[in-house]
């Protein structure tokens, strides 16, 4: 039998400080577990375009769907700001998802006991909060077609296109309700049915699905700015939340921040299955590379872990390796140890990037 | 000389009741300052369609567009969500917007002290906050061609265009930064120009209108996903938010949220000067049409209230008395006075709509 391949893109800023730690566990894995991956590293982002003048080689883009999932860390930069758009480095990351065809991208916001009053919400508000935000992620308007800044009389336009099918509506959809029920059995549709025609075939085809085939999950519809407030007022009235790939991209970072565990929040980006019936899949964390600490020993690395985790679940079917990890993680935050990012209390001292992978190797 | 006129659409669901408050406070202006208003009605929205089958007649589209300011209430229910698009309420509203050029939103999102235990969010990161968020509301995903549900080989396409001309941008950028210069000097443009091409110009254009007109100003640039993690994490880092008709509508609707003070938050939505030199403008909640309560006597009068202040302001030339009257709220919330959406304490019983209303009259 051969072993599980996992293909490693440390991408930009912190990217590669905080998988470094991932390769800790992943070596963990192979010494006292038994269970070896076949590990490969990659280029994506900036730094591939430093090296080759692209975000994605043709080359890294095989790889990546050849494996059984890729694991990735963070994309984009300051130096990398004034680049044209056709290089810049989150089209590495956006041709990746849509060549893909990762069409479920899952956002957990999840607020861990150890970290509640760390929100910038009241305890009350956040403690507990477990949701899960499914955002459609290979369409929209991320990728629709005609898009670009074009000349208009004596002015420039800038276009971009809201484009949705039936199908890739569908597809989004049921993951959403399969998700439901191995949970709360809860799905919130969020659209601008209201304004946008796509919200209109949006809401019809989700509701459609439900009718047909998933008439035991409760389903309710929400206009997104709706949507937002809520996650705002109330966000544990919810449980599974599905939305378009632009409104998924503002709503998971709102609920994600307002969880207070930013840094320690992973995200699965899935597509259709494979040969062996796992799905295509990516996985990364949902905070970016963020430049400012960059290089300096600061980041947390939990995101970045939990997503490694989210990984052995969906792509490599040890469930239980997976909770084990996730369990060391846990432990880990019980102890008090924390990473810059998530001091709050008075007294206590940070542990660097490397000290709290080295942790959390420990306490498997 | 003549008076000012005003044409009122109190609209639907809690519109009315909201509306008939203001109305003994343009009365009270009338017998007691001297400032009689030329006050007419209409309808907008699905009482509109009730009475004629369309969201807005020509009639009070030409209406509005004679008048010196109109204040709306509210627009739409659940009785008209399956009615067909093209004669939703939210068209009347459009409609609006769009023929009279109000391309310039501003929706404060402010904390009042009375209220600044009433958010979700922990007080230090509320009380006091004073955001003013400029939202461009004439173009956009909301307006751009081509728009619809289309047959596309044996399935259905649900398409919107986002689409913004340089001078679009402009315009509403000037008003940005014509704001900040009034109160604290900075303004954040929020887009998505890592994804989008229209962001791309809509972030070179605020640029190029600072550097040229207003370097005096201070700008930053912010992608509207990290935009929406940060008014959820610390909002007061921000003064006034310029960004487009999309995010706006989202990330206005989340700080206004985030105050505690939702009921309570007046909105003007201004285009160009008229040849009075006041802006064409139209006033209204930002709260909506709240059906659940409409008809109980429970809606909070104030963000209306609030709505006719600004339309004191801005419309009117009437600065002063638009003081007198905020002061009037201010003092009636001071004395804890609470519509049932503002309780919190224990033991205070709430007063109705027109209790309300009265006791803002009383403290004029
Ligand atoms: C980096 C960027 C292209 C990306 C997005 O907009 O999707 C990011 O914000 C995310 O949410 O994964
Ligand atoms: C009612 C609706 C059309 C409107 C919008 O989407 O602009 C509302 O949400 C608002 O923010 O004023």
């Amino acid at each position: 039998m051969t072993n599980p391949s996992l293909l490693i893109l440390p991408g930009d800023g912190i990217g590669p400080e905080v998988m470094a730690e991932v390769r800790k566990i992943i070596d963990w894995y192979g010494a006292k577990r038994d269970l070896t991956f076949d590990v490969s590293e990659g280029l994506v982002g900036g730094c591939s375009y430093d090296a080759h003048g692209t975000p994605l080689t043709d080359e890294t883009m095989e790889q990546a769907q050849s494996v059984d999932a890729v694991l990735l860390g963070a994309v984009g930069g300051p130096a990398y700001d004034n680049l044209d758009f056709s290089v810049k480095p989150e089209r590495g990351l956006l041709r990746l998802r849509k060549e893909m065809d990762l069409y479920a991208n899952l956002r957990p916001a999840q607020c861990f006991d150890a970290l509640a009053d760390f929100s910038s919400l009241k305890k009350d508000v956040v403690a507990g909060l477990d949701i899960m935000i499914v955002r459609e992620l290979t369409s929209g308007i991320y990728f629709g077609e005609p898009r670009g800044i074009f000349e208009e009389g004596n002015e420039r336009v800038g276009i971009n296109t809201q484009r949705y099918t039936e199908s890739e509506i569908e597809r989004v959809a049921r993951s959403a309700f399969e998700l439901a029920r191995r949970r709360g059995n809860k799905v919130c549709s969020m659209e601008k049915a209201n304004v946008m025609e796509s919200g209109i075939l949006w809401r019809e085809v989700v509701q459609k699905v439900h009718d047909e085939e998933y008439a035991d999950v409760e389903l309710s519809h929400m206009y997104a700015d709706a949507g937002a407030m809520q996650l705002c007022r109330w966000p544990k009235q919810f449980d599974v939340i599905v939305t378009d790939n632009l409104f998924g991209d503002l709503l998971s970072d709102a609920a994600a921040m307002l969880t207070g565990s930013l840094g320690m929040l992973p995200s699965a980006s899935l597509g259709a299955p494979m040969s062996n019936g796992r799905p295509k899949a990516l996985y990364e964390p949902v905070h970016g590379s963020a430049p400012d600490i960059a290089g300096q020993g600061k980041a947390n690395p939990i995101a970045c872990v939990l997503s490694f985790a989210m990984a052995l679940r969906y792509s490599f079917d040890q469930g239980a390796e997976a909770d084990r990890l996730e369990k060391a993680v846990e432990k880990v935050l019980a102890d008090g140890v924390r990473t810059a990012d998530l001091l709050g209390e008075e007294g206590v001292q940070p542990v660097s990037t490397s000290e709290m992978g080295d942790a959390i190797v420990a306490a498997l």
